[in-house]
């Protein structure tokens, strides 16, 4: 397959390697959309029933965050065979609000070649979102599978 | 605020409460459309390209499978303040495909009171996704806060 991004294998990359992605903004339209398809629930729908939540104000459903974040990710982390995740552990320790502007860092934290199977490996990823404040909005820790150089 | 649907609070719920979704029936157009906004890989998006993936045929982005989980717990958990979740494990067992039709099971696991907080406290679930064979697509252990009845 034809691929012109710069890819990257599991031979090419080490622990510490990071990764920045571009920036995204989201509007109050958006938040409210997926909401609607997918975690409609008051807070998420309405700025008025916002206001009178916990969340004090119109937040984004935590999976949408964590889809922009996914969207941000396979833009700007080039492993080769794409990001494959089987397990992650995921937190948002503050709301996606109206009018952020997203960025995801991510930094290589293991590396694990694969016991059975030597054409591949388990690469641990520190993902971190934040908003235009450099305020962290979601902290995401996958483990996804990368091949090795001609695998795959 | 009215709310028609019956809802529960800290004080009426108990670890091994369960609670059982509708179904949900996935196609290949929504996938690929979910795939377009987030998650634009081969796999998600081309019958041919996934076909010579790992997934060996079209898969759901993980992210769709976790979106549609979270649509089906806000249908089917009687949580009077609504899904509030901060932190969660999430794994992805077996790929989510075309024509698969959803359901969620959630087991409360836990609970426990708040230290700092008398009216409200941290529910653990044990929330998981089955297509219609019975298999498991996705397992997913939030922490939601509950409050106490007349609380929030």
């Amino acid at each position: 397959m034809k691929n012109e991004k710069k890819t990257v294998t599991l031979d090419d990359i080490a622990v510490g390697d990071q990764f920045v992605s571009r920036e995204f903004s989201l509007d109050a339209e958006q938040i409210k959309n997926f909401a609607r398809e997918f975690d409609p629930q008051p807070f998420h729908l309405d700025e008025t029933a916002a206001s009178q939540s916990l969340f004090k104000g119109l937040a984004a459903s935590g999976w949408h965050t964590a889809a922009i974040t996914m969207l941000l990710m396979t833009e700007s982390i080039p492993f080769a065979n794409g990001l494959i995740g089987a397990n992650v552990e995921l937190s948002w320790p503050r709301p996606t609000r109206p009018g952020d502007i997203l960025h995801v860092k991510s930094i290589i934290t293991d590396i694990a070649p694969s016991k059975s199977k030597p054409d591949r490996g388990f690469v641990t990823l520190q993902i971190d979102t934040f908003n235009q404040n450099g305020e962290q909005v979601q902290k995401l820790t996958p483990k996804v599978l990368v091949f090795r150089r001609g695998a795959g």
